[in-house]
């Protein structure tokens, strides 16, 4: 079993150095290779996702991806910017579907912004669709306005569009994985305005007809956006676009106060799939040994269960993390009053020795 | 001065009474005819927004309006769906400027998701565009597709873009609001993936120029999702594009946990107003008296503000709110343990009695 291993930038090395030390330990017929992706892509080969990279993702069965970008980029232009590189691995491979648990662990509830009991046990799945929507519609760009309220003026534009055999092939995911669940699903759309989002809404209607031991609910996502807050618990399976499903599964992963362990997978239609964390490359701590390996180590677990068929080496490692946080070591970002504060390194190696 | 009220569905018309009788009371000059919208209209006139109706919003100072939207009429075509009143007054009348307060009230902290000391305090003002994005951006519709990841399918589609003079003069409302308060503007936009928010960030740096005494920052939308829960009194006046700023909008809202308190203004640019408050028309709750009126009270205040040229007036009716929630008086959205339980009328009545 082949895995591309692409740390990245920022933390990103740091992270994918311990989740590796672990899938190690594991004595499986693992071959891992590691290529440069994003910023550190840029300054070896020109590029943030040169083609060596590209190539080796596409050959692997799994990739192992850390995290992308730094503020030194901004300046750029958009094609070589670090993060053109996840959105090109995710249409190179076809990665539509990406599933971003919002988990709260018992020990972490603390850390949460909201109020223990509203996230106490919270375990939501979002599924975000990833290779659609405006963010690979066709045509964008910039141009004179021919209409609106200032023709004439100079205007920026984008399109956003699904088809009917995306928006099934996602609903298809969300349903199967409600079905592991807790049979509910809940569809977000903003189909009071968009067309797109009509669509969408009557498609997911359409596919629930072969679901019928799911609960399905349409929610807009305005709404969404304030249950979210207010009654999280209240969510199963949340499936949505690609533009709102990347700000409703942020809000759901930050609501959980520990970031630091969130995982994420990003599978194509043969589940071979893209596994990072949920939070970023946090430049302003690259370096410094502080960053929480975690996220990055279940990322790892996620792929063994989804793309590597090797689920009980994933359960091994979830609960070597269990144990770790019941052991009360932590990382700076999770620390509190009364628990252990260790390194990366050492979070890694505690999970290696619960392993 | 003359006022279209338009009390619209579901608990509308309880919370406009109330505030129609707070502003009965100021003695202004103030001319108000009311005018049915959303469902409402559609069942008396066949049309969400009647010309009557909106013949009455172009000719009036300022428009008060309740809310709109029930269940029942989900199943009619779009086109004649409550929600279209909105956004048909919102274009016909040339309101791009939509200002929405999330404040937290001293005696509803506890209310809120969020720990109290994250919300303790909190007062930030969103200001979304209103009249342009992907809400109003032609072309949109269905077809079939001719690329993409399914070539031949069915498809649906919208189109996002923005001029530069919409972007300008929303940046301009911006910084000009935020000289009044803390002088700090967060631009929020999504320009690492959409053409439309790349022109956005420039044109509002651009705009910066003109307001160096005023700090500007930028945020990608996902990133603001997350700063909202996790700290955010870190914001004072946020900036965005109508679909960005219906979401986050409602999201900062639902953070202060008293969104029944929540007033909004939506300019054009003289200044000229419709003025509601941020939840919904609550059908659930509609008919049985005990809906908040006081987010309607203060849009009311907001309008005497903005619009008529009152701001005595307006702040006469602040500060009676102010001594209502100091009396212990609440409605049931904001109940809690230790405060007295009022209907809907009971508080306006209250409001009456303190100005
Ligand atoms: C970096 C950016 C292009 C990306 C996205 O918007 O998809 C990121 O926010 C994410 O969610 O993975
Ligand atoms: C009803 C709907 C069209 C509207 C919007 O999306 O603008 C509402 O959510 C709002 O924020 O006023």
């Amino acid at each position: 079993m082949k895995i591309a291993v692409l740390p990245g930038d920022g933390i990103g090395t740091e992270i994918v150095a311990e989740a590796v030390k672990v899938l190690n330990v594991l004595e499986l017929p693992l071959e891992m290779e590691t290529a440069p992706v994003g910023g550190a892509a840029y300054e070896a080969a020109g590029h943030p996702l040169p083609e060596a990279t590209l190539k080796l993702a596409l050959q692997a069965d799994a990739v192992l991806f850390g995290a992308v970008g730094d503020w030194k980029y901004d300046k750029l232009e958009r094609a070589l910017r670090p993060e053109q590189a996840i959105l090109g691995l995710r249409k190179a491979l076809g990665l539509f579907a990406n599933f971003r648990p919002a988990i709260c662990y018992e020990q972490l509830t603390h850390a949460s912004s909201l109020k223990p009991e509203l996230v106490a046990g919270l375990d939501i799945l979002i599924i975000r669709e990833l290779t659609g929507d405006i963010y690979f519609g066709q045509p964008r760009g910039r141009r004179t306005a021919v209409d609106g309220h200032f023709p004439g003026s100079e205007e920026a534009f984008d399109t956003m569009r699904y088809s009917r055999p995306e928006i099934e092939r996602i609903a298809h995911v969300a349903f199967q994985a409600a079905r592991k669940r807790n049979r509910k699903v809940t569809s977000v759309d903003k189909a009071n305005v968009l067309e797109t989002f009509q669509f969408w809404k009557d498609v997911v209607t359409e596919v629930h007809r072969d679901y019928p031991d799911v609960e399905l609910e349409h929610m807009y996502v305005d709404n969404a956006a304030m249950q979210l807050v207010k009654a999280p618990k209240k969510f199963d399976v949340v499936v949505t676009g690609n533009m709102f499903g990347d700000i409703l599964s942020d809000e759901a992963a930050m609501l959980t106060g520990s970031i630091g362990m969130l995982p994420s997978a990003s599978l194509d239609k043969n589940n071979k799939g893209l596994y990072e964390p949920s939070h970023g490359s946090a430049p302003d701590i690259a370096g410094k040994g502080i960053a929480n390996p975690l996220a990055t180590i279940l990322s790892a677990a996620m792929m063994l269960k989804f793309s590597l068929n090797q689920p009980e080496a994933a359960a091994r490692i979830e609960s070597a993390v269990q144990s770790v946080l019941a052991q009360g070591l932590r990382t700076a970002d999770i620390w509190s009053e009364g628990t252990q504060k260790v390194s990366t390194r050492e979070m890694g190696d505690a999970v290696v020795a619960a392993i």
